[in-house]
């Protein structure tokens, strides 16, 4: 495979949104955000590509299938980044499907299927407090009202940055005509590099719920206030993390939790702690085990607060189910990554990716490509060469086999009368 | 006695400094400091007492004795205040001294020995990075090096300040005149009121040692890194301070140990926290036991970090001994509140005190009055008008037995040749 466009494109596209630390900062209906997807829409038409923006500024590029026009498999990631981002989270995706494609076009001409490009507008939620407003437009569930009130940090509002930059809100409607979606990412995560593993075949998005822990204690003075006459906020916590992390590294893969945030009030060497407000975050692929599991975490911070003589909030602010790819997709890219002889691991993806918004309607599954260090939303972002040259070509080799192969009529097991629903 | 003095004083001496909340700010060389002093100077001079300010703005008022004119009894407290403090913490012991003076003077006349109010002029360390200026100055043992370079928070310098208020380092010397030291103060924390006595007879201040402890680990991905990946610093703290705390309440008074302030890095929900600073402030009245209580806690942190793969770095920036007050001293104190039936607990203060710079120069002891809730450093801080009432009474009564008392030549077994270091 020719890797020279992507490397160009990589280049061109990271130019857009670049700031002098080497970061990547392209927010949802920026300027930079809409250089960005105007470039894109350019290299998709000068590979032979119709293109269509659709309401909210979501990208495709579209070649027409021979044999099965009505029948599109579609592939791309997102085009918005985080602030101070790296170059690969998100557009990577956008890039390789492109050049994936452009290589198919170029090697088997006309696809049986139809094969479709998106470059989703957003996925990242960095610029506005919403998240997978691409995403949900394209499967018709987006809520306009949840949006239409709400600013940016500089208290821009993000209905007048949607239609300063020509965009509206759509009529939520679906297409029927997709039968595979594929997202190409990088792990963000260091499980590939750390196995030693090239490419990740992902069979499912942890579920992960989030929650906001307030405990109250008293404050009082450090030297003056007997042990026991005490109830220290921070001592909760700390007994409570203690805990839970105890727990939670004896059950191990794929459950995950996290303490990140600590907070106590007044934060200060010489005042015994009244209050600490801290974060816990907790994810795994199996809803029922995830509900079970953070519900015991619950009971046992109850248990410590009033054994404690301390209040406690609990606030569970996020909750969201695990959701899985489909199994017709990922299993073509595993075939495809066997018969390509990479080293390939069949994993879950413990981070969100708008491919949990498609997976329920249309039948999805993403490729991961290592993360060096497990290091992303971070300019220090990376992906050797390689492993990159691999996440493009078994993309091709994944696209080919749903769209090209075998295609006369239903190839690969898939057909729009199957893609309903999560397979 | 007489109450109505110390409640004019107290009301006029707290106009000045306080603010819209009610609380009191008389930080050093401040204009409303040097108004608090002058106030106090004139309620010395109207009562008969020569005045005077030494170099630095220590404020002595003094009754000469009639027969032991060159030992001398003194008394007081501090005049400045923290930022938003309350208005016992300091200028109560000021004022109950002035009051306990002038109920001496005009029940008994002049005193056999000499009599003497200090009004400090700095205790609290709220303004500038130094603390004790005003004791370490009394006693000769202030490093002008230490604050000739510092500056406040908004970045005055603390030499053109103390200059702007007409004063400058002076000399370090020390008298040879003091026999006694008496210092009042409310009790900042709440096991008199608990304990529902009425006052404290102070027999030593608690020693302090303060820590920063920062553990570094490796902030990650919190989808993304799995359980057996991790570095997570605040799961290190969290396990130091549930085991530190709870060794300390098994063991329990006097000792106390706070985990005030916690500070993780990036401190978001989503991400394992790569590192935490934290604090530990350890105190107890037993040198001994406090250094090797703090010893097995630094030794225990170090295990749990290299269990863990954490780094870690403790530093030990406060190192306080314990310091005795004088036998002689509280024991007078002890004596007059058995004989004025208050009900008194023998105790020690957790709580930082200049006291803690004269007693090992002069002969020194503190009495506590409750704190209401044990609130301090606070607009609510609050003492009951009563406990107030028996304060001053007592530290009348207190004086009486140091400087009039059966003073024909050496009384009380106090003498200028017993004076000198921890009796």
């Amino acid at each position: 495979m020719e890797l020279a466009p992507t490397v160009r494109r990589l280049d061109q596209l990271s130019s857009i949104g670049s700031d002098p630390t080497g970061g990547l900062t392209r927010l949802l209906y920026s300027d930079e955000w809409l250089t960005a997807q105007k470039y894109v829409q350019e290299e998709m038409a000068a590979m032979g590509m119709t293109t269509k923006f659709d309401g909210v500024g979501n990208l495709f590029g579209r070649i027409e299938g021979k044999d099965l026009p009505n029948e599109t498999v579609m592939t791309g990631s997102h085009i918005d980044t985080v602030v101070n981002g790296g170059n690969l989270d998100g557009q990577f995706g956008v890039l390789a499907s492109l050049t994936a494609v452009e290589y198919l076009k170029e090697k088997y001409g006309q696809p049986q299927r139809s094969l479709e490009v998106i470059s989703m507008a957003e996925e990242e939620g960095s610029r506005f407090p919403t998240v997978f407003w691409g995403s949900k437009n394209f499967v018709g569930i987006a809520d306009n009202e949840e949006v239409k009130d709400i600013k940016d940090g500089q208290g821009k509002g993000f209905v007048d940055e949607m239609r300063r930059q020509g965009f509206d809100f759509q009529e939520q409607t679906r297409r029927d005509d997709i039968v595979a979606f594929v997202e190409e990412h990088i792990e963000q995560g260091s499980i590939l590099e750390t196995e030693g593993d090239q490419i990740g075949v992902v069979t499912s998005i942890a579920g992960q719920r989030r929650y906001n822990i307030t405990l109250k204690g008293q404050a009082n003075h450090a030297g003056t206030t007997p042990m026991s006459y005490r109830h220290d906020a921070v001592y909760g916590m700390a007994k409570i993390v203690t805990l839970a992390l105890e727990r939670a590294h004896e059950i191990g893969d794929p459950l995950v939790m996290t303490f990140g945030k600590v907070v106590p009030k007044p934060n200060t060497v010489n005042v015994v702690p009244g209050e600490v407000l801290f974060t816990m975050d907790c994810r795994h692929t199996d809803p029922d085990f995830l509900i079970e599991f953070s519900t015991q975490v619950e009971e046992m911070m109850k248990e410590v607060a009033q054994d404690m003589g301390l209040g406690i909030e609990i606030d569970r602010w996020m909750d969201e189910a695990p959701v899985p790819m489909s199994e017709k997709v990922y299993q073509t890219i595993e075939n495809c990554a066997k018969s390509g002889g990479y080293k390939y691991r069949v994993m879950h993806s413990g981070a969100g990716h708008y491919s949990q918004i498609i997976a329920p309607v249309y039948p999805t599954a993403m490729i991961f490509v290592p993360s060096i260090g497990g290091i992303s939303h971070n300019p220090a972002e990376e992906t050797n060469f390689e492993d990159l040259v691999n996440g493009v070509q078994l993309l091709a080799d994944t696209l080919y086999e749903l769209a090209v192969a075998n295609c006369q009529t239903k190839c690969n097991g898939l057909s729009k009368n199957t893609s309903y629903g999560v397979s």
